[in-house]
């Protein structure tokens, strides 16, 4: 049980916590937008000043694009160092005229605050500065060392995100990595993600004639790179949700008798999702449930189409090129680089006479999976359990967080997805939203994980 | 052999009917620009003024869209009566930078006059009314009737002129329709289109989640909307070019023997076609000729598609929709609506669950074919030999004229194709021209058929 001189901290201070995120989601730090340049400076330095209050030695880094923060406590003897990320950048708020109140004057409504940044990630990054604050102000010192590594690029892709971590492998050294900027299950159901998809996501062009040509004079003559398109995007995956592409499968493993089972004891209420989704049928690979589907199996989904005549109507050109966007996504131990080799071989033997093709590797990042039992896991879970009152699920995601491979790979650090958020909370819409409830509880999850994590015990990584 | 009184007058006034042609290419009639309304009228009322000149009973038609002009000489017993058809609108000139010399300022550069409309259509249409100039300053009088339909929406899709034909059967009655529009074979190779392809024109779009979605976090559990679409495209036509939706071949006759030794024997270099195109290889329905393929057999080709992310990058959507146009080209006795009715039931057969599908159908049009044994095709075939100096050859054209079905459905008449043109003319592109020479002889081929169709006699069809 958590120290009561920490809770009642952090009763005590509910609301100048809410008054100190409402000040930081004020400032319009909008990374895709050069207009607010200035603003997503304020912002991280804003951030650093944050760490300055609690004494951590802080550095606002320059990027090629906009700054990192970095900010660290001092070590603690026998106890390990956790390495929390987060973004202080936010998605561009339009439309507008969809928010019902201003994206960047946060209000308060039926105990959510509504601002661009509430929860993704501005809110849920807060959580663990404030935890920090808890404890110095309470204990004059943290149970552990704390690193943070805040970046404002999250929403315009980590360009310079990468290229930091691996030329300062020894600064960020740690025992794991904290990302809260994701959702809990479902409201009341907390939970905690260990598994991520990865991606592997390309471009195919298709070149055929050296200009548009008509339809009828030319049409059956010539090879119509919209028609091979078609032909060589529909040959990757069959009818069942197969994928094709050879050795596609290999290293996959099949889905484990426990897990199958731990998934299928999730409360998922299937005909909510289709609800939601306005679908009378789902779809997806023969033989796997819905969230496995979603979770443990690898996909291809077609990401955008383009060739010829798109306006009104009809225009009758045979275009002389086509062009897809699609993406796999990848479950653990499946290689992005031999996904790429693979598939470019099979697309370039099937491409028709008549037709030149390209292939743009656009990125890849491999699915990640955290083992369920690691010491961390289960500090994270305790934690959680006793800030929310209920015991986190574990669950996997559909999405990539490249981030998390980067951490596995380069730090040699399990990460803790560990979201406060809930699935409505409308990031990257109108109306963005953090439940201050969750917020708060995040807060206390995050004070008691500090608690937790510091009775593990250091590792071998981390020692400086 | 013509009357060489009219052979003389035509080369006594070539200057005069170059003057002319410039006078009418002057007048910048871009029927799809709404700023050039009055120039579409003015040249409405500068083609109707030259009918007035020959004391032809005139119409300038108002319309919903641009005015038609109609226009007639008296009947002449014993003699058929030729339908012209032509058209006085042009297309837009952009982008002008691409013009050696402006679009509405008529030059003669190599032979060549260069303005916008010079061969499509002004030019050619011209040459009727010019033959008839002829033929009435020099014998007083047509030797058959000529009634003439130019209309001043051919570049934006004819909207108003099968509504005008179908409740003016009478008045438009005649023995054989006249469209000079289209190109000779080559250069010195005159040629008489004896069969065109028909259209069957689609769009199909498919609707799957509610809004685009998140490919990681919903990836391989819903239907997506643009692999759905990429494999009910490809069933629609095998690897070996030929189409899968059943009963399509059903009408289509196998090209005759005679017509296969006939077209073999063009004059046609598929090396400078695959040059001319920027090909190594060409492709198509296994079993034909790249001329058969252009002319004689039935196609698919895709002309448009549109689904989810086409910016630069990576956008990881599964798409709430997506949607392709696509056309087949139909040979004589294909039905497009026939054709329609087995397509939306295959492809609604094939519509995989989650999808919702909207099968457009944008319009259609059969083919046709002018029998070669036809009197008014021998006259035309004369009337090229005495004025080109060479035979025609006689050839189809892969695209569609709807306006051809048109008469044959309407007024029960076959049309005489007879392009005056050439392949590199650029219609519809910068630097459109064409050769005074052509020009000339497209007159005087013009001339001599009045009095070739003359000798046919009426037929029953054009009895007032």
């Amino acid at each position: 049980m958590p120290e009561p001189a920490l809770i009642e901290y952090l009763d005590a201070h509910r609301s100048e916590f809410e008054e100190d995120l409402c000040e930081f989601l004020r400032i319009p730090s909008v990374s895709a937008a050069s207009e607010h340049r200035d603003d997503i400076r304020r912002a991280a330095q804003w951030v650093a000043a944050q760490f300055r209050r609690l004494q951590f030695s802080v550095e606002v880094i320059p990027t090629e694009g906009h700054p990192l923060v970095y900010a660290e406590s001092p070590s603690v003897d026998g106890a390990p160092t956790a390495l929390v990320y987060g973004h202080y950048d936010v998605q561009p708020a339009e439309p507008l005229e969809k928010w019902t109140t201003p994206p960047f004057e946060p209000a308060r409504r039926d105990g959510n605050l509504y601002a661009r940044g509430a929860t993704d990630d501005k809110g849920q990054m807060f959580t663990h500065l404030l935890s920090a604050r808890a404890w110095i102000e309470t204990k004059g010192r943290l149970p552990l060392r704390l690193k943070f590594l805040i970046e404002g690029e999250e929403e315009v892709g980590s360009d310079n995100l990468e290229k930091y971590i691996a030329a300062n492998r020894q600064r960020l050294a740690c025992d794991c990595c904290v990302i809260s900027d994701s959702a809990q299950f479902a409201p009341g159901q907390p939970a905690i993600t260990y598994g991520l998809r990865g991606i592997a996501y390309y471009e195919l062009r298709l070149l055929g004639p050296n200009r548009d040509l008509h339809s009828g004079t030319f049409g059956g003559s010539v090879a119509n790179p919209a028609n091979a398109l078609v032909r060589m995007l529909t040959a990757l995956i069959d009818q069942r949700g197969r994928i094709q592409v050879p050795g596609f499968y290999d290293a996959v493993l099949p889905i484990g008798a426990e897990e199958r089972e731990q998934l299928a004891r999730l409360p998922f209420d299937e005909q909510q999702y289709k609800r939601e989704l306005g679908l009378d049928d789902l779809a997806g690979e023969e033989g796997f449930t819905t969230l496995e589907r979603r979770w443990v199996r690898p996909t291809l989904d077609i990401n955008g189409l383009t060739s010829g005549y798109q306006g009104e109507g009809a225009k009758t050109v045979l275009p002389d090129r086509a062009s897809a966007k699609f993406s796999f996504r990848l479950v653990p131990r499946q290689d992005p680089d031999e996904v790429t080799r693979s598939l470019r071989q099979m697309l370039q033997s099937i491409c028709p006479p008549g037709i030149r093709m390209e292939l743009i590797d656009h990125h890849g990042s491999p699915g990640v999976m955290v083992p369920l039992d690691s010491p961390y896991m289960k500090a994270a879970a305790r934690a959680i359990q006793q800030a929310f009152g209920a015991s986190p699920v574990f669950t996997r995601e559909g999405g990539s967080i490249p981030i998390v491979a980067t951490f596995h790979d380069l730090l040699g650090a399990e990460t803790l997805l560990l979201g406060w958020g809930q699935d409505d909370d409308n990031t990257h819409s109108p109306n963005e939203k953090f439940a201050l409830a969750d917020f708060h509880c995040g807060i206390k999850a995050s004070t008691i994980l500090w608690e937790e994590l510091s009775r593990i015990g250091k590792s071998a990584a981390a020692v400086d």
